[in-house]
Order: structure tokens, then sequence, then C-alpha cells
């Protein structure tokens, strides 16, 4: 397996299926993967280092990433901005590691446009009404708040038919085994391997 | 999951690569797939069940079956002919159960013609000495015999192309976990599950 290029998995899905929950399980079980490590503005929070949680950036330095075309997606939220930083990815690839990237919805779809060779994993909930429950547990939300949440959940769902694979939250045992099945399917994929037996067999 | 039509696999790979032993292997985990059988018109040997190992035919019923394109694929092979009903596939797969099919690269080759939603996994051999050394192995075979195997089998590992994934088999139970994580991956596949939530979401 030597030589060969990693693959870039992206881990997304609507907001509230728990996509931090699985991502934590599967870092949790120190699978040969490297997390991908976003660009931000906001102020780091106690205990977040720089290079591990984020890349705390000033304002100046994104806009000028953004500049040079230097962030796989971007967006701004609540007033922050938040990136993925491509030559991390093309570093960690390069090397032959796969990287795994969670990314909400929308940024999923700007790296589908960026890197159309990734491999797109959508996470979704069991059912509607267990994740207006996840949203509702939470317990910060108003009413009108988890109703306006439900309504983007749903478009996001929409979205699904962009990805490659869907995979369901029910628990997240058994949702972080079926994103390893598909590392490794994705890893014996003949567009994959072909180069290397071809190289072998000229040999 | 229920009321999903089953997935039909395609197990295939040159001459001496193991599919055989990675099959056998595969039903000693009683996984929930169906295993095809085969018609033939070859005599049963010692212990071989008619409906269990093949549906035994003879060549007048096989014949039957061809003409009324009721074989996925077919071929002869010393004098017997052999091939796969389709009837038996389609029901099995309509009752929700994946189906393996376990067979030479001619006829994975055919399937493809007449199958094209299957999904094609090639069993190669870790390197082509590896190979030799299996076909030797079998110490039934004369010098010519073995390079005209081999001859053979290296053409058989340029159909790999044609096929969706590749599988090395190196050790029994790796060659064995990749295949049940194509299994597992091709049920997470959007194209797979996407008609599942318009369903959930529309209701």
């Amino acid at each position: 397996m030597k030589n060969e290029r990693g693959i870039l998995f992206i881990l997304s899905g609507p907001s509230g299926v728990g996509k931090g929950t699985i991502c934590k399980a599967l870092r949790a079980q120190k699978l040969n993967i490297q997390y991908s490590v976003s660009a931000t503005t906001r102020n780091p929070r106690e205990g977040e280092t720089h290079g591990v949680e984020y890349f705390f950036k000033t304002k100046e330095e994104f806009q000028k990433m953004i500049d040079q075309n230097e962030l796989l997606e971007w967006a701004e939220y609540v007033g922050n901005y938040y990136g993925t930083p491509i030559e991390y990815v093309n570093q960690t690839l390069d090397e032959g590691r796969d990287v795994l990237l969670e990314i909400e919805v929308q940024g999923a779809l700007q790296v589908k446009k960026t890197f159309p060779e990734g491999v797109f994993i959508f996470l979704t909930p069991p059912s509607l009404d267990e994740l207006r429950s996840r949203i509702v547990g939470r317990g910060t939300e108003t009413e009108d708040l988890i109703n306006n949440r439900m309504a983007v959940a749903k478009e996001e769902i929409e979205m699904m038919k962009h990805y490659d694979y869907s995979v369901v939250n029910d628990e997240v045992e058994s949702a972080c085994d079926r994103i390893k099945s598909i590392i490794t399917a994705e890893h014996c994929k003949v567009s994959h391997v072909q180069p290397k037996y071809e190289k072998m067999f000229r040999s």
C-alpha cells in the first residue's frame, strides 16, 4: 500500500445529526486517518490549542487565505470565519495518509467543487422525530428556533443526493463501523488500486 | 432496512487466486447473504446435493435454459455446461437478501452485460510469484500447463478494469474482512438508500 495517495473523506450531514460525536468516537479508535484542522477567526476556547482543534487566525490572515485560494471551503458563521486549508489536506494525502474532514452541508458542497475526488459521506438521523428530539435535547433553543432548525435540516437532507454514501446515525458504534467499512471499501476501488497492479505486472 | 432490494455481489478473479477458499470462509461466518447456486450438466460428485452445490441438469434441460434466456451467464468447461439461473438470483434479491456469486472471469464479464447493477469484486494475488506457487502447489500440473495457466491468469488480471473493486487475497481473514466492508459500504451508497429517505420524509 506504500506510495499510494491518501483519500479525502468528507463527513457531513444536517445540523444536530451528531457529526461531532461520531468524529470523536472515530478519533478514539486511533485509525490510520488524519483529522483535518480548520482555520477560524473565532477566539480559542479554554483548552483549545492552535493547530489541534483549529488554526486560529486574525480576520486579515483569513482574508489573505481566501484571496490566495488557500481554502477548500470557507464560511462565515455568527460573525466568525471558518475554513479548511488546502495545503494541510494535500500534504497529508501526499504522505499516503487519509484525511477525514467533518463539515457542515454547505461547506461540503463547496468542497465537492474544489475537490471532487473526495469521498462524500452524509450522516443521517434514523428519523425526523429523532432529529427533533436531539435538537430539543440540547435544551438551548426556543420552539421557534427548533422549528427553524428542523426546516433547515429537511433542506439539508435533500442534499444527500450530492453525496456518495449515506450513513444512518442510529448508534454511535454502528455508524462508526459503517464509516470504517466505507474507508476500507474505497481503498479497494479498482480506480484506486489499478495503477499499483499495472506497475507490479510491468516489472 | 426492510423492503430494500438485495444486492448481487460477483466475486471473481484469475484461476488459482483462491476464490473458492474465500467463499468457503465467508460461508462459515454465516453472513446475511445467499450464495448463488449454479446449474451444471456434470455428474454429482460424492456428497453433492441437488440445489445445494449445484442444480444438476441434463444437457437437454440446460439447453432449454439457454434458449429461454434463463441464465445470467453460462459456459462449457471440459465437456460440461455450467451456468447461473437468473430466477434464483432475482427471487432472493426481491426478498431483500444479498446474493454472492463466485465465478470465473469470463462468466463475470457476461454477468456484467446481463446484470450491470451488480457489484463486481476482483480477487487478486498479492504477486505473480505467489500466484505461480499456488498453481504449482496443487501438484497436479505439468510445467507447460503451469506456464499456460500463468499466461491466462495475466490476461485475466487485465480484466480487473471492468470490475468495481479489487481485493488482494494476502490472507483469507483479511480478504474476507475487505469483502464484508464492501458489502456494508454498498448498502450505504446514496443511490441505494435515497429512495427510502424520500419515502420517510414524504410521510
